[in-house]
């Protein structure tokens, strides 16, 4: 065991609270926590799927055969936790995706649609019957899934997908054709070469007539020898930012003829003669779209916890110049720009997964209530998970990014796992609904709601609307209180400027679509705001609610972040309180102030903080953020690890270097 | 010849300005455009400097060797450009740099520091001699050189630099160690496998006496074996986001021996007897820091330039959702959301380029003086190209990425050259002075001119800030003057809530230090105003000189990005300007719509402004950017040279996912 580096132990002695205690808290129990340990030994228990070579060093194609290596080790240990029952559909999201599929599998796993999207999609819209034939051969792996429904030419408006599958009532037989070369599907996780079923969206045509997208499961490959079937072009779409070990791939289909029973009939059905009989729940959809979008807030959770964890322990390692002439270089973390830079996404690991926590847990009442027929909550239910989704994405890209930046030039090695975690953060901001669309919707559920807001009851998550009118004559008070009154006015404000400026639009004549465009800039920021005061809010309340059961000094932490949190955005979002609110200038000043002594309380507790969220430095895989804090050694370590250096003088020396020095090129 | 896709042709149809007038424009008239495309010709006649297998690809290995055997052939011809009289030193940021040289050495080039520092620090720092002996050898590439400054330990703080370098007056040689592993040297380009020389900053003992940091010429490898020199520690450090073609590398020394005339001694010099001679001009080094720094604005116009480029011919290809139900589907570059993403870049190339040009003929006209002894106007030189490398390259990047983010999945794909892009791009926030610590030595320049308002002349970028104090009274005008005054007046309260914040933390008893870190996020926001303000009215004046010159069509065009420019950031800082102008809610309320109806202005001309910047396709190196916008096309195409897509069936089927779907594993 080498020695922790003496910063980084001085920062653990003087930290104020219990580390065990908040990370008790953050999995929820001491079982819990247990039960992820437990987890994390047996899944990392196995050595071959550690990279002698950093994966950065091998050829595309060396990456992916070696994600195919280390992906059937894993899942084979999944498979063995599934015969033991100690895994289930439910917590695959811990063991594909989150903290632990990314630290083996850090550039993502050819097999990882087959448990997120594949498996799902048959046990949502499958029949029983079709539950019975296929998830038994998916649960063990004997079949190898993936889900296509993004198209060249199409990803977010999905009604507009072009491949088509057209019922052959003479063969009972669907036709799969993909009429244009932007009809092609593309990005489908481990289509490339790994899977060889797929669930296909494709528009259905049965006696002439389209009845909009359908889900087919169709077979790619031969099961024997791998082979592309007859009619399907496949491959992988190339290289991309992240998720290099994906294995995206694009289908395109020649007249593939499917048999009937391949239309996923849980809902919608196709009978033999072609009779189409429409779906009594066309909106269940929306609930799996929820649910995704529920598990991207928690993925967003895990890698910003890795980023902050990360910065911070290298920021308390790092000595960089002299605060004051003559004295010893400072840590870099105690620069109070370094603190802005990096302590707002430990507060933000925390809010998001209260909020992603709450949301959780109403997503499965409601889900009960859905299954009964009851779509009441849907709408407002599907509008928070769009911003919820948008808002945590972008905002732990942004702090991801910057913890990266934090990190000055050692940030910038991939060793540090900054760079490959932007590329995985970034990528949500684009899949599973683009962020600006997704806002988007939310601001028409927003719009919607206020113009009703006089006749109807009010949802949960949009009762603060009404309310917010009173308020917003309120004095301004320099308190968390404050700060959430006054960002429920500023949203309330922005929703009204929305609905009143789209009315004037469509009164000098033009149509609301146009107007709706028009007011776009405006309602994209309105949904963020009601998105901030939302998670926020929950934030604060939840935060009061367990404030009684740790103790007094967490409690202290606990409230600095809520603190810091709130103080933050309302600093960022000053220009709309200084618009709709009786904030004054003073108030700004004080405000300002509050903002950099509470940077300063949690300056004391910011290594702690990290080290709460338990990542195994195996998991997180950085040579700035590793526990014992030997930052420059491992950066020897890791550089020494490149084959380049694997020899003093490279070949291409005397093939091209040397000629052309000598002036012979 | 393939067809240009109709929706971009219709774009050219209906463009209201001559685009080769505004190129002409651009280049700076159209011998400048000639010898551009000259230059083009040239650089790009010889086609093995482009892939066949696109470098990602590659294994990190591979790329090194891909880069230099095209860098041989790239350097190949600027030799012979040098012999023929058609380049110098001067540009080899358009040759070395900039868009050609980003275009075929996409990831940057093992050789470009022998160019951009190597050669430039013997110029600089080395006396006739020295110039005379070693000039020569580099000019023609006889031997190949590093820059190696940044060690592991310390990077921000030079003078914390560990290397040392100890003269020996028995033998008349320096010894150059590494006394601990942070004083490694990490970072210089080329030199892992590639240069043979170095130049080496050290810190000087002579006597028993350290003299500070200098320069010294090392030889790293042997020039006939290229074997690294006894005592030298060299490899290259790892793989990094980006520029992995450049071969960074570090260097520890073990007690190496290098004979005296191999510190540069232009200013301070060793005599053989270990006296020290001291420079008479200690602060030289910042012209060339001030050099360096306007070259980076430069390449950050040129990388922009590619990223609207592409954002914007992609936006007027997409065609995704329906504004109107039964319409078809609208272009993307329709909604209004995207050309807020896209169009504030575009802009920017303009507003960047104007200001950088102007800080170029400002640099060598102040030179000239330097180099007369005339020193007083280095300090607002040197705060000036502080505070614009941090904005440019902090905007450039937010802007990349908004472009990239703006183009959806496929912006994720490295085939958009997006991704790459943005590597680079981001790297400039670091290198060369990372941006914070570069707005707080601008900060601390306006800092000392504010305290200094009443009793000192000021010089010309800081001159507003005494007129701004009476201007902060006056009514708000909507109008472009009226946002500039109003910026000044936000620039001069920010600061002076910086000195008197200051003042108020001193005068309570803590040290200026101290008051100073306290202080810094406002410090950095006051400096980041002042240059918003020193970019947006230079870009304002010299519009309005060049207006006079061009055609009444492109004038028109010319203001309305002035007008977004300004409006954009107005709204950006719309808290400033609400806490310290007299701007209300009403004017805001009319400047949004005014930056709204801005965008619809621009929406007409984007494809011919974007063309304007005349990016040939094998320099934009993108399936989405093209000419002829055949974006599906060419996805398709590239996903093609996939090495993975040769076979229909991957090996690791048969070694591992088989066994694996068989249960045998």
């Amino acid at each position: 065991m080498k020695r922790t580096n003496l910063d980084l132990q001085q920062e653990r002695d003087k930290c104020s609270f219990n580390v065990q205690e908040l990370t008790t808290l953050i999995d929820g129990g001491p079982e819990k926590t247990a039960e992820r340990k437990e987890r994390e030994d047996v899944m990392l228990s196995k050595r071959e799927v550690f990279d002698s070579v950093p994966e950065e060093y091998l050829s595309h194609k060396e990456r992916y055969e070696n994600a195919v290596r280390k992906s059937v080790v894993l899942f084979s240990l999944v498979r063995k936790m599934q015969e033991e029952g100690k895994t289930s559909i439910t917590n695959y999201r811990d063991v594909v995706g989150g903290l632990l599929g990314t630290s083996t599998l850090r550039d993502g796993s050819p097999l990882g649609l087959h448990y997120i999207m594949f498996m799902p999609a048959i046990l949502n819209q499958g029949n029983e019957e079709q539950q019975a034939k296929w998830l038994s051969r998916a649960w063990n792996c004997s079949i190898i899934g993936s889900y296509a429904q993004t198209e060249l030419g199409h990803g977010t408006f999905i009604r507009g997908l072009e491949t088509t599958a057209t019922y052959d009532s003479a063969t009972e037989e669907f036709v799969l054709h993909s009429p244009t070369l932007s009809s092609y599907k593309w990005w489908p996780g481990g289509l490339g070469h790994t899977a060889n079923y797929c669930i296909v969206v494709a528009q259905l045509y049965t006696k002439g007539q389209c009845h909009g997208i359908h889900s087919f499961i169709v077979q790619v490959r031969d099961e024997d020898t791998h082979m592309p079937l007859p009619g399907m072009k496949v491959g992988e779409i190339g290289a991309k930012l992240g998720l290099n070990s994906v294995n995206n791939g694009f289908l395109g289909f020649d007249n593939v003829r499917i048999p009937r029973s391949h239309m996923l009939m849980k809902h919608a059905q196709v009978l033999k003669d072609g009779t189409y009989v429409r779906s009594r729940h066309s909106k269940l959809n929306y609930g799996a779209m929820v649910f995704v979008r529920v598990v991207i807030v928690f993925d967003m959770v895990n890698y910003l916890s890795k980023a902050v964890t990360i910065a911070t322990r290298y920021s308390a390692v790092r000595r960089q110049s002299q605060l004051k002439q003559g004295e010893p270089e400072c840590q870099i973390l105690d620069y109070v720009t370094q603190q802005h830079k990096i302590f707002i996404g430990i507060a933000s690991c925390h809010a998001f997964r209260i909020t992603a926590n709450k949301l959780w847990n109403t997503f499965h009442a409601i889900n009960e209530e859905l299954v009964g027929g009851n779509l009441e909550r849907l709408p407002e239910l599907h509008a928070l998970a769009c911003c919820l989704k948008a808002i945590t994405t972008s905002d732990a890209a942004a702090f991801v990014e910057r913890c990266r930046l934090a990190c000055g030039g050692h940030g910038y090695m991939l060793s540090s796992n900054l760079p490959l975690m932007y590329g995985l953060v970034t990528a949500a901001c684009t899949y599973e609904g683009e962020n600006t669309v997704l806002l988007l919707q939310t601001a028409r559920f927003l719009v919607k709601t206020y113009q009703n807001l006089e006749t109807n009851a009010l949802t949960p998550t949009v009762a603060y609307l009404k309310s917010a009118i009173a308020k917003s004559h309120e004095r301004w008070s320099n308190t968390v209180d404050g700060i959430r009154d006054g960002l429920q006015v500023v949203a309330m404000r922005k929703i009204s400027y929305c609905v009143e400026n789209i009315t004037k639009i469509v009164n000098s004549g033009m149509s609301f679509e146009d107007a709706w465009n028009r007011t776009s800039i405006q309602l994209v920021a309105a949904a963020e705001v009601h998105c901030r005061v939302i998670v926020m809010t929950t934030f604060y309340e939840e935060v009061e609610l367990l404030a009684n059961a740790v103790s007094a000094e967490l409690k202290e932490v606990l409230h600095q972040l809520v603190e810091l949190y709130s103080v933050y955005w309302a600093l960022e979002m000053l220009s709309d309180l200084l618009l709709y609110t009786k904030i004054t200038q003073a108030d700004v000043d004080k405000m300002r102030l509050w903002y950099e002594e509470t940077l300063g309380k949690i300056r004391r507790n910011a290594v702690g903080l990290v080290d709460a969220f338990d990542i195994r430095d195996d998991m997180l895989q950085s040579t700035l953020g590793a526990y014992d804090g030997r930052v420059y050694e491992r950066l020897m370590e890791e550089a020494a690890k490149s084959p380049l250096n694997a020899e003093p003088v490279n070949d291409t020396f005397h093939r091209y270097l040397k000629p052309f020095m000598q002036g012979k090129l």
